[in-house]
């Protein structure tokens, strides 16, 4: 077996949702995983430092993708806009892992420890998109007003991709869900 | 000492916070909390499941204020409306103990788990009011969108209220706030 197995990370996140789903994440071992797999112990270790960060990995990445959007949105853009446009390229992203987020949610649903670590994920992309909303010179409070507000309208997306049957796509469930929001705030609903 | 001592429990609170203040939430036991407030353990564990519940407590009446200020506003109420005087009447009760509610978020401000728990309770008041707002008869996903969008305000309302030097009201702010979201999904900002 290679130093560096290739797709091995791939294989552990798969190996590792399938048996949290299965037997619950807290009976679940890293043997078990490694087994499922077909990888050693020491190939989990040097991509995920335990079993609950399979299910946060990636994060950096998604709070760092979120405010370039939002710095590289145009100058002219409203900062709801720029939110908007910042949370839909990330559920382009998303689309692909369409099953693992399924199967992601259902193990962070069944477990009080895994949501609360889940609504902290939420609230740091937001600090994160307050951030980047006030390096392009968004006033508080309007800044974390806008990016919570976002992140609230991501949050309710989210869990409509997940649980409905259809095919629809995140991005397109984004969109209109900040469509909604904006008529529900103008009394239009 | 009487087996009920009359407002043990504020007494209880208020030497609790103070101590996690100085020490830290981890460091502070629960026998220097009654020492500091003068009473007995057995008195602690008659209101407070244990430490952590002091900064959680009163939960479920929050929520059930909530769901209730939304059943009765006027039926000509929007949504939003609604949510907006839902939260304005929790501010009102807590205005009270803007010491104390400064206190508790340094508190948990230094503590990564106690941030989650908080981030937790703020997600039931989203999913409370949701429900609250279906029994009115908003449809889904507009409920929910409302209802999160509510906390997300609720939640830039009351840091501000904390750290703000001034003496602004919190229902004010919160009053404000509902006005700048809904200037911001205008495009109003």
């Amino acid at each position: 077996m290679g130093r560096w197995e290739p797709g091995a990370r791939e294989r552990l996140e798969r190996a590792a949702l399938e048996l949290y789903v299965e037997r619950g994440f807290e009976q679940t071992t890293v043997a078990e995983i490694t087994n499922r797999a077909g990888l050693t112990e020491r190939t989990f270790f040097r991509h995920f430092a335990d079993k609950r960060e399979v299910l946060f990995a990636g994060q950096v990445e998604v709070l760092e993708a979120c405010a370039n959007a939002i710095a590289a949105a145009p100058e002219a853009a409203a900062p709801l806009d720029a939110v908007a446009e910042a949370l839909r390229t990330l559920s382009v992203r998303l689309q692909e892992r369409r099953e693992l987020s399924r199967q992601r949610q259902t193990v962070i649903a069944a477990n009080a420890g895994l949501q609360e670590r889940e609504l902290l994920k939420l609230a740091l992309l937001a600090s994160a998109m307050a951030d980047a909303l006030r390096r392009r010179g968004v006033a508080e409070p309007t800044a974390s007003l806008i990016a919570e507000a976002g992140v609230a309208v991501f949050k309710v997306a989210y869990e409509r991709w997940i649980g409905e049957p259809g095919g629809r796509m995140l991005a397109d469930i984004v969109q209109d869900s900040f469509h909604q929001l904006k008529d529900a705030t103008a009394g239009r609903t």
